[in-house]
Protein backbone atom coordinates (compact mmCIF):
# COMPACT_ATOMS: atom_id res chain seq x y z
CA UNK A 1 0.00 0.00 0.00
CA UNK A 2 1.41 3.32 -0.94
CA UNK A 3 1.64 6.64 1.10
CA UNK A 4 -1.38 7.99 -0.67
CA UNK A 5 -3.47 4.65 -0.43
CA UNK A 6 -2.85 4.26 3.65
CA UNK A 7 -3.83 8.08 4.26
CA UNK A 8 -7.60 7.25 2.48
CA UNK A 9 -7.92 4.20 4.57
CA UNK A 10 -7.00 6.06 7.45
CA UNK A 11 -9.21 8.92 6.71
CA UNK A 12 -12.12 6.53 6.08
CA UNK A 13 -11.68 4.36 9.28
CA UNK A 14 -11.33 7.84 11.96
CA UNK A 15 -14.48 9.33 9.77
CA UNK A 16 -16.09 6.32 10.86
CA UNK A 17 -15.20 6.10 14.21
CA UNK A 18 -16.39 9.20 14.91
CA UNK A 19 -19.80 9.42 13.54
CA UNK A 20 -19.80 6.05 16.11
CA UNK A 21 -19.03 8.31 18.62
CA UNK A 22 -21.70 10.82 17.92
CA UNK A 23 -24.77 8.43 16.54
CA UNK A 24 -27.00 7.97 19.57
CA UNK A 25 -27.16 3.84 18.55
CA UNK A 26 -23.14 3.87 18.12
CA UNK A 27 -23.53 2.58 14.84
CA UNK A 28 -22.43 4.16 11.71
CA UNK A 29 -24.52 3.58 8.83
CA UNK A 30 -22.17 4.42 6.14
CA UNK A 31 -19.62 2.13 7.58
CA UNK A 32 -21.53 -1.26 6.17
CA UNK A 33 -19.87 -2.39 3.32
CA UNK A 34 -20.75 -1.77 -0.01
CA UNK A 35 -21.53 -4.71 -2.46
CA UNK A 36 -20.76 -3.15 -5.69
CA UNK A 37 -20.88 -2.43 -8.61
CA UNK A 38 -17.88 -4.23 -9.17
CA UNK A 39 -17.20 -3.80 -13.19
CA UNK A 40 -16.84 -6.99 -15.14
CA UNK A 41 -14.39 -7.62 -17.91
CA UNK A 42 -13.90 -10.74 -19.96
CA UNK A 43 -10.34 -12.49 -19.94
CA UNK A 44 -10.29 -14.03 -23.15
CA UNK A 45 -7.46 -16.68 -23.93
CA UNK A 46 -4.37 -15.23 -24.28
CA UNK A 47 -0.48 -15.87 -23.52
CA UNK A 48 2.19 -14.23 -21.39
CA UNK A 49 6.10 -14.45 -22.49
CA UNK A 50 8.96 -14.41 -20.46
CA UNK A 51 11.51 -12.43 -22.00
CA UNK A 52 13.37 -15.41 -23.32
CA UNK A 53 10.62 -17.02 -24.83
CA UNK A 54 9.51 -13.48 -26.42
CA UNK A 55 12.76 -13.57 -27.71
CA UNK A 56 12.75 -17.10 -29.39
CA UNK A 57 8.96 -16.10 -30.90
CA UNK A 58 10.19 -12.79 -32.19
CA UNK A 59 13.85 -12.13 -32.31
CA UNK A 60 12.80 -9.10 -29.86
CA UNK A 61 11.36 -7.83 -26.70
CA UNK A 62 7.55 -7.24 -27.28
CA UNK A 63 5.97 -3.99 -28.34
CA UNK A 64 3.04 -2.16 -26.93
CA UNK A 65 -0.19 -2.01 -29.16
CA UNK A 66 -2.80 -0.75 -26.48
CA UNK A 67 -3.27 -0.51 -22.74
CA UNK A 68 -5.47 -2.61 -20.36
CA UNK A 69 -7.71 -1.76 -17.50
CA UNK A 70 -5.00 -3.03 -14.95
CA UNK A 71 -2.60 -0.55 -14.42
CA UNK A 72 0.89 -1.33 -16.61
CA UNK A 73 -0.83 -4.12 -18.05
CA UNK A 74 -0.68 -3.84 -22.02
CA UNK A 75 -1.80 -5.70 -25.19
CA UNK A 76 1.13 -6.56 -27.38
CA UNK A 77 1.66 -6.16 -31.30
CA UNK A 78 2.77 -9.80 -31.69
CA UNK A 79 0.10 -12.59 -32.20
CA UNK A 80 0.82 -16.00 -31.66
CA UNK A 81 0.04 -19.88 -32.84
CA UNK A 82 -1.23 -22.31 -29.92
CA UNK A 83 -0.12 -25.76 -31.07
CA UNK A 84 -2.21 -28.85 -28.83
CA UNK A 85 -1.72 -32.39 -29.64
CA UNK A 86 -5.69 -32.65 -30.72
CA UNK A 87 -5.63 -29.18 -32.16
CA UNK A 88 -4.57 -25.08 -33.47
CA UNK A 89 -5.82 -21.41 -32.43
CA UNK A 90 -3.92 -19.10 -34.26
CA UNK A 91 -3.68 -15.14 -33.94
CA UNK A 92 -3.56 -15.27 -29.82
CA UNK A 93 -3.23 -12.37 -27.43
CA UNK A 94 -0.04 -11.80 -25.68
CA UNK A 95 -0.05 -9.64 -22.90
CA UNK A 96 2.67 -7.57 -21.72
CA UNK A 97 5.28 -6.99 -20.03
CA UNK A 98 7.29 -9.85 -20.29
CA UNK A 99 7.20 -12.08 -16.70
CA UNK A 100 9.26 -14.29 -15.37
CA UNK A 101 7.75 -17.99 -16.53
CA UNK A 102 5.75 -17.90 -19.90
CA UNK A 103 1.82 -18.78 -18.96
CA UNK A 104 -1.73 -19.71 -21.39
CA UNK A 105 -4.53 -18.80 -20.22
CA UNK A 106 -7.15 -20.71 -22.11
CA UNK A 107 -11.31 -21.62 -21.42
CA UNK A 108 -12.13 -25.22 -20.91
CA UNK A 109 -13.93 -24.88 -24.44
CA UNK A 110 -10.03 -24.14 -25.58
CA UNK A 111 -8.57 -26.84 -23.75
CA UNK A 112 -10.83 -29.49 -24.97
CA UNK A 113 -10.39 -28.18 -28.91
CA UNK A 114 -6.51 -28.26 -28.42
CA UNK A 115 -6.56 -31.11 -26.35
CA UNK A 116 -4.88 -30.27 -23.21
CA UNK A 117 -6.21 -31.07 -19.76
CA UNK A 118 -5.86 -27.45 -18.08
CA UNK A 119 -6.31 -27.20 -14.47
CA UNK A 120 -8.71 -24.04 -12.88
CA UNK A 121 -5.56 -21.95 -11.11
CA UNK A 122 -4.71 -18.54 -9.86
CA UNK A 123 -2.41 -16.80 -12.39
CA UNK A 124 1.00 -18.10 -11.64
CA UNK A 125 0.00 -21.55 -10.30
CA UNK A 126 1.30 -23.48 -12.79
CA UNK A 127 3.08 -26.17 -10.87
CA UNK A 128 2.04 -29.60 -12.91
CA UNK A 129 0.26 -28.08 -15.50
CA UNK A 130 0.43 -29.46 -19.01
CA UNK A 131 2.92 -28.36 -21.85
CA UNK A 132 1.99 -26.69 -25.41
CA UNK A 133 3.59 -25.57 -28.32
CA UNK A 134 3.82 -22.14 -29.19
CA UNK A 135 4.61 -20.65 -32.80
CA UNK A 136 5.16 -17.02 -34.80
CA UNK A 137 6.08 -16.69 -38.30
CA UNK A 138 10.06 -17.05 -37.50
CA UNK A 139 10.38 -19.36 -34.36
CA UNK A 140 8.85 -22.15 -32.18
CA UNK A 141 8.76 -22.64 -28.38
CA UNK A 142 7.87 -25.94 -26.30
CA UNK A 143 6.40 -25.13 -22.76
CA UNK A 144 6.78 -27.61 -20.49
CA UNK A 145 3.96 -26.46 -18.12
CA UNK A 146 2.00 -23.40 -17.90
CA UNK A 147 -1.46 -24.02 -19.81
CA UNK A 148 -4.07 -23.16 -17.03
CA UNK A 149 -8.03 -22.00 -16.58
CA UNK A 150 -7.90 -18.91 -14.93
CA UNK A 151 -9.49 -18.88 -11.86
CA UNK A 152 -12.17 -15.95 -11.70
CA UNK A 153 -11.02 -13.56 -9.55
CA UNK A 154 -11.82 -9.68 -8.52
CA UNK A 155 -8.24 -7.03 -8.57
CA UNK A 156 -8.72 -4.31 -6.66
CA UNK A 157 -7.08 -1.32 -4.76
CA UNK A 158 -7.06 -0.86 -1.10
CA UNK A 159 -9.38 1.72 -0.90
CA UNK A 160 -12.24 -0.91 -2.66
CA UNK A 161 -11.14 -3.42 -0.45
CA UNK A 162 -12.65 -1.07 2.47
CA UNK A 163 -15.19 -0.23 0.59
CA UNK A 164 -16.26 -4.07 0.21
CA UNK A 165 -15.44 -5.17 3.57
CA UNK A 166 -13.20 -7.66 1.94
CA UNK A 167 -9.43 -8.38 2.37
CA UNK A 168 -6.58 -9.72 0.19
CA UNK A 169 -6.98 -13.38 -0.53
CA UNK A 170 -10.71 -13.55 0.57
CA UNK A 171 -13.08 -15.45 -1.68
CA UNK A 172 -16.36 -13.79 -2.38
CA UNK A 173 -19.77 -15.05 -4.43
CA UNK A 174 -21.01 -12.40 -7.13
CA UNK A 175 -23.62 -12.26 -9.16
CA UNK A 176 -24.29 -11.54 -12.49
CA UNK A 177 -28.06 -10.20 -12.86
CA UNK A 178 -28.00 -10.89 -16.77
CA UNK A 179 -30.28 -12.76 -19.11
CA UNK A 180 -28.77 -15.62 -17.62
CA UNK A 181 -28.21 -14.51 -13.67
CA UNK A 182 -25.80 -16.72 -11.88
CA UNK A 183 -24.12 -16.57 -8.95
CA UNK A 184 -19.95 -17.15 -9.37
CA UNK A 185 -19.07 -18.68 -5.65
CA UNK A 186 -14.96 -18.40 -5.01
CA UNK A 187 -14.17 -15.69 -6.41
CA UNK A 188 -10.87 -14.61 -5.55
CA UNK A 189 -10.34 -11.06 -3.75
CA UNK A 190 -6.38 -9.76 -5.12
CA UNK A 191 -6.08 -6.62 -3.08
CA UNK A 192 -2.71 -4.15 -4.22
CA UNK A 193 -2.31 -0.55 -4.77
CA UNK A 194 -1.45 -1.56 -8.50
CA UNK A 195 -5.18 -2.68 -9.17
CA UNK A 196 -7.84 -1.07 -10.57
CA UNK A 197 -11.31 -2.65 -9.75
CA UNK A 198 -13.07 -5.07 -12.13
CA UNK A 199 -13.55 -9.00 -12.25
CA UNK A 200 -12.43 -11.21 -14.72
CA UNK A 201 -14.48 -14.44 -16.19
CA UNK A 202 -12.98 -16.59 -18.79
CA UNK A 203 -14.82 -17.02 -22.19
CA UNK A 204 -16.97 -19.95 -20.70
CA UNK A 205 -18.03 -17.85 -17.63
CA UNK A 206 -19.12 -15.02 -19.85
CA UNK A 207 -21.51 -17.12 -22.18
CA UNK A 208 -23.04 -19.06 -19.81
CA UNK A 209 -23.93 -15.91 -17.67
CA UNK A 210 -25.41 -13.87 -20.59
CA UNK A 211 -22.36 -11.57 -20.41
CA UNK A 212 -21.76 -8.46 -22.14
CA UNK A 213 -19.65 -5.22 -22.33
CA UNK A 214 -20.41 -3.31 -19.15
CA UNK A 215 -21.83 -5.37 -17.13
CA UNK A 216 -21.42 -5.09 -13.54
CA UNK A 217 -21.23 -7.89 -10.35
CA UNK A 218 -22.54 -7.43 -6.98
CA UNK A 219 -20.71 -9.35 -4.05
CA UNK A 220 -23.36 -11.30 -2.24
CA UNK A 221 -21.80 -13.54 -0.21
CA UNK A 222 -18.42 -12.95 2.35
CA UNK A 223 -16.42 -15.73 2.70
CA UNK A 224 -13.66 -14.98 4.57
CA UNK A 225 -9.77 -15.56 3.99
CA UNK A 226 -9.60 -18.41 0.79
CA UNK A 227 -9.34 -21.74 1.20
CA UNK A 228 -6.51 -22.97 -1.41
CA UNK A 229 -7.74 -24.52 -4.36
CA UNK B 1 -50.70 -36.78 -14.97
CA UNK B 2 -51.69 -40.25 -15.62
CA UNK B 3 -53.95 -41.99 -13.28
CA UNK B 4 -50.47 -43.74 -11.55
CA UNK B 5 -49.02 -40.34 -10.70
CA UNK B 6 -52.28 -38.98 -9.56
CA UNK B 7 -52.56 -41.15 -7.01
CA UNK B 8 -48.98 -41.37 -5.36
CA UNK B 9 -49.62 -37.39 -5.20
CA UNK B 10 -52.82 -37.57 -3.45
CA UNK B 11 -51.03 -40.70 -1.38
CA UNK B 12 -48.54 -38.72 -0.65
CA UNK B 13 -50.79 -35.85 0.29
CA UNK B 14 -52.66 -37.73 2.77
CA UNK B 15 -49.91 -39.10 4.48
CA UNK B 16 -48.48 -35.63 5.06
CA UNK B 17 -51.82 -34.34 6.71
CA UNK B 18 -52.48 -37.54 8.76
CA UNK B 19 -48.61 -37.22 10.48
CA UNK B 20 -49.88 -33.24 11.43
CA UNK B 21 -53.28 -33.93 12.60
CA UNK B 22 -51.17 -36.58 14.97
CA UNK B 23 -48.26 -34.04 15.56
CA UNK B 24 -48.34 -31.26 18.89
CA UNK B 25 -46.59 -28.97 16.36
CA UNK B 26 -48.97 -29.76 13.50
CA UNK B 27 -46.03 -29.66 11.80
CA UNK B 28 -45.32 -32.20 9.63
CA UNK B 29 -41.35 -32.53 9.15
CA UNK B 30 -41.39 -34.59 6.13
CA UNK B 31 -43.80 -32.39 4.15
CA UNK B 32 -40.83 -29.83 3.71
CA UNK B 33 -39.63 -29.80 0.22
CA UNK B 34 -36.57 -31.58 -0.48
CA UNK B 35 -33.47 -29.59 -2.46
CA UNK B 36 -32.01 -32.13 -4.70
CA UNK B 37 -30.45 -33.95 -5.89
CA UNK B 38 -31.02 -33.01 -9.00
CA UNK B 39 -29.06 -35.06 -11.66
CA UNK B 40 -27.52 -32.75 -13.86
CA UNK B 41 -26.69 -33.58 -17.81
CA UNK B 42 -24.83 -31.32 -20.46
CA UNK B 43 -26.70 -31.25 -23.30
CA UNK B 44 -24.20 -30.97 -26.31
CA UNK B 45 -25.14 -28.78 -29.47
CA UNK B 46 -27.81 -30.99 -31.69
CA UNK B 47 -30.68 -30.86 -34.05
CA UNK B 48 -33.80 -32.11 -33.77
CA UNK B 49 -36.08 -32.24 -36.86
CA UNK B 50 -39.20 -32.46 -38.67
CA UNK B 51 -39.97 -35.45 -40.44
CA UNK B 52 -40.05 -33.55 -43.82
CA UNK B 53 -36.51 -31.92 -43.24
CA UNK B 54 -35.05 -35.56 -42.23
CA UNK B 55 -36.56 -36.85 -45.86
CA UNK B 56 -34.93 -33.77 -47.37
CA UNK B 57 -32.16 -34.33 -45.93
CA UNK B 58 -31.77 -38.42 -45.35
CA UNK B 59 -33.87 -39.19 -48.36
CA UNK B 60 -35.78 -41.59 -45.38
CA UNK B 61 -37.21 -41.12 -41.55
CA UNK B 62 -34.19 -41.00 -38.94
CA UNK B 63 -33.44 -44.20 -37.45
CA UNK B 64 -32.64 -44.91 -33.81
CA UNK B 65 -29.07 -45.47 -32.32
CA UNK B 66 -29.64 -45.53 -28.60
CA UNK B 67 -31.73 -44.00 -26.42
CA UNK B 68 -31.57 -40.88 -23.90
CA UNK B 69 -32.04 -40.16 -20.33
CA UNK B 70 -35.92 -38.23 -21.63
CA UNK B 71 -38.52 -41.60 -22.07
CA UNK B 72 -39.03 -41.80 -25.58
CA UNK B 73 -35.86 -39.48 -26.74
CA UNK B 74 -32.82 -41.24 -28.51
CA UNK B 75 -30.29 -40.24 -30.29
CA UNK B 76 -30.24 -40.68 -34.15
CA UNK B 77 -27.71 -42.84 -36.34
CA UNK B 78 -27.78 -39.76 -38.81
CA UNK B 79 -25.38 -36.69 -38.43
CA UNK B 80 -25.48 -33.39 -40.02
CA UNK B 81 -23.36 -30.69 -40.87
CA UNK B 82 -24.33 -26.47 -39.57
CA UNK B 83 -22.83 -24.35 -42.18
CA UNK B 84 -23.39 -20.52 -40.73
CA UNK B 85 -22.10 -17.54 -42.73
CA UNK B 86 -19.03 -17.76 -40.38
CA UNK B 87 -18.28 -21.32 -39.58
CA UNK B 88 -19.23 -24.77 -40.23
CA UNK B 89 -19.85 -27.52 -37.93
CA UNK B 90 -19.40 -30.98 -38.41
CA UNK B 91 -21.06 -34.26 -37.40
CA UNK B 92 -23.73 -32.63 -35.24
CA UNK B 93 -25.68 -34.95 -33.77
CA UNK B 94 -29.69 -35.40 -34.14
CA UNK B 95 -31.83 -36.49 -31.39
CA UNK B 96 -35.49 -38.56 -32.39
CA UNK B 97 -37.73 -38.28 -32.44
CA UNK B 98 -38.75 -35.87 -35.36
CA UNK B 99 -41.00 -32.87 -34.28
CA UNK B 100 -43.35 -30.51 -35.89
CA UNK B 101 -40.50 -27.61 -36.70
CA UNK B 102 -36.55 -28.50 -37.08
CA UNK B 103 -34.96 -26.69 -34.02
CA UNK B 104 -30.94 -26.31 -33.60
CA UNK B 105 -29.66 -26.15 -30.47
CA UNK B 106 -26.57 -24.50 -29.83
CA UNK B 107 -24.06 -23.16 -26.93
CA UNK B 108 -23.15 -19.38 -27.30
CA UNK B 109 -19.55 -20.51 -28.30
CA UNK B 110 -20.93 -22.55 -30.65
CA UNK B 111 -23.24 -19.15 -31.93
CA UNK B 112 -19.93 -17.12 -32.24
CA UNK B 113 -18.12 -19.38 -34.27
CA UNK B 114 -21.23 -19.80 -36.56
CA UNK B 115 -21.74 -16.55 -37.18
CA UNK B 116 -25.49 -17.02 -35.78
CA UNK B 117 -26.98 -14.76 -33.45
CA UNK B 118 -28.95 -17.22 -31.62
CA UNK B 119 -31.06 -16.32 -28.83
CA UNK B 120 -31.59 -18.01 -25.23
CA UNK B 121 -34.89 -19.76 -25.72
CA UNK B 122 -36.77 -22.33 -24.26
CA UNK B 123 -37.23 -25.45 -26.35
CA UNK B 124 -40.03 -25.11 -29.39
CA UNK B 125 -39.77 -21.15 -28.79
CA UNK B 126 -37.76 -20.32 -32.61
CA UNK B 127 -40.12 -17.28 -33.56
CA UNK B 128 -37.70 -14.92 -34.96
CA UNK B 129 -34.34 -16.76 -34.34
CA UNK B 130 -31.89 -17.28 -36.96
CA UNK B 131 -31.54 -19.57 -39.52
CA UNK B 132 -28.92 -21.54 -40.61
CA UNK B 133 -28.20 -24.43 -43.59
CA UNK B 134 -27.99 -27.91 -42.94
CA UNK B 135 -26.47 -30.57 -45.00
CA UNK B 136 -25.82 -34.68 -44.97
CA UNK B 137 -23.39 -36.43 -47.48
CA UNK B 138 -26.95 -36.45 -49.88
CA UNK B 139 -29.20 -33.33 -49.33
CA UNK B 140 -29.33 -29.69 -48.03
CA UNK B 141 -31.89 -28.13 -46.01
CA UNK B 142 -32.57 -24.50 -45.31
CA UNK B 143 -34.12 -23.37 -41.95
CA UNK B 144 -35.55 -19.87 -41.77
CA UNK B 145 -35.41 -19.69 -38.51
CA UNK B 146 -34.62 -22.21 -35.27
CA UNK B 147 -31.32 -21.57 -33.95
CA UNK B 148 -31.28 -21.04 -30.50
CA UNK B 149 -29.17 -21.57 -27.12
CA UNK B 150 -31.62 -23.52 -24.98
CA UNK B 151 -32.05 -22.10 -21.49
CA UNK B 152 -31.25 -24.41 -18.43
CA UNK B 153 -34.06 -26.37 -17.08
CA UNK B 154 -34.97 -29.11 -15.09
CA UNK B 155 -37.32 -32.23 -16.26
CA UNK B 156 -39.38 -33.99 -14.05
CA UNK B 157 -42.18 -36.43 -12.62
CA UNK B 158 -45.23 -34.69 -11.22
CA UNK B 159 -43.72 -36.81 -7.97
CA UNK B 160 -40.31 -35.24 -8.04
CA UNK B 161 -42.34 -31.92 -7.97
CA UNK B 162 -44.42 -32.94 -5.34
CA UNK B 163 -40.74 -34.34 -3.40
CA UNK B 164 -39.28 -30.34 -4.85
CA UNK B 165 -42.07 -27.95 -3.67
CA UNK B 166 -42.53 -26.64 -6.95
CA UNK B 167 -44.87 -26.63 -9.90
CA UNK B 168 -44.97 -26.79 -13.69
CA UNK B 169 -43.43 -23.82 -15.24
CA UNK B 170 -41.86 -22.36 -11.95
CA UNK B 171 -38.45 -21.12 -11.95
CA UNK B 172 -35.98 -21.86 -9.25
CA UNK B 173 -32.03 -21.50 -8.69
CA UNK B 174 -30.08 -24.58 -8.64
CA UNK B 175 -26.58 -25.04 -6.73
CA UNK B 176 -23.70 -27.06 -8.45
CA UNK B 177 -20.89 -27.81 -5.81
CA UNK B 178 -18.36 -28.01 -8.37
CA UNK B 179 -14.83 -26.92 -8.48
CA UNK B 180 -16.03 -23.76 -9.78
CA UNK B 181 -19.14 -23.54 -7.64
CA UNK B 182 -21.83 -21.83 -9.34
CA UNK B 183 -25.69 -20.99 -8.48
CA UNK B 184 -27.59 -20.88 -11.59
CA UNK B 185 -30.85 -18.56 -11.03
CA UNK B 186 -33.81 -18.37 -13.24
CA UNK B 187 -33.58 -22.95 -14.28
CA UNK B 188 -37.23 -23.10 -15.52
CA UNK B 189 -39.27 -26.19 -14.01
CA UNK B 190 -40.70 -28.42 -16.33
CA UNK B 191 -43.31 -31.36 -14.88
CA UNK B 192 -44.89 -34.08 -17.17
CA UNK B 193 -45.36 -37.46 -16.23
CA UNK B 194 -43.49 -38.14 -19.31
CA UNK B 195 -39.88 -36.70 -18.09
CA UNK B 196 -37.27 -38.36 -16.08
CA UNK B 197 -35.25 -36.04 -13.28
CA UNK B 198 -32.80 -34.53 -15.08
CA UNK B 199 -31.27 -30.62 -15.15
CA UNK B 200 -30.26 -29.52 -18.75
CA UNK B 201 -27.14 -27.09 -19.15
CA UNK B 202 -25.56 -26.47 -22.28
CA UNK B 203 -21.69 -26.57 -23.04
CA UNK B 204 -20.90 -22.99 -22.07
CA UNK B 205 -22.65 -23.96 -18.26
CA UNK B 206 -20.89 -27.33 -18.18
CA UNK B 207 -17.29 -25.54 -18.60
CA UNK B 208 -18.28 -22.38 -16.54
CA UNK B 209 -19.54 -24.44 -13.78
CA UNK B 210 -16.99 -27.30 -14.01
CA UNK B 211 -19.87 -30.04 -14.72
CA UNK B 212 -18.22 -33.50 -14.98
CA UNK B 213 -20.60 -36.45 -15.59
CA UNK B 214 -22.62 -37.84 -12.39
CA UNK B 215 -22.38 -33.73 -10.87
CA UNK B 216 -26.00 -33.05 -8.48
CA UNK B 217 -27.55 -29.92 -8.39
CA UNK B 218 -29.72 -28.61 -5.01
CA UNK B 219 -32.24 -26.11 -5.24
CA UNK B 220 -31.44 -23.30 -3.39
CA UNK B 221 -34.52 -20.77 -4.35
CA UNK B 222 -37.68 -21.18 -5.62
CA UNK B 223 -39.38 -18.20 -6.99
CA UNK B 224 -42.53 -19.68 -7.71
CA UNK B 225 -44.30 -19.25 -11.35
CA UNK B 226 -41.95 -18.13 -13.87
CA UNK B 227 -41.38 -14.93 -15.48
CA UNK B 228 -41.35 -15.60 -19.54
CA UNK B 229 -38.19 -15.02 -21.65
Amino acid sequence: MNEQAMKEVVAQILSCVLKEMASPSGQCHSCAPEDGPVPVELSARHVHLSEKDAIALFGAPLTHARDLSQPGQFLCKERVRLIGPKGVMDNVAILGPSRGKSQVEISKTDARALGVDAPVRQSGDVAGSPGILLSSATGLVGLEEGVIVAARHIHMAPEDAARFGVSDKDMVSVRLGTERPVVFEDVLVRVSDKFKLAMHIDADEGNASGWKKGVDGVIVARSGQGHEH
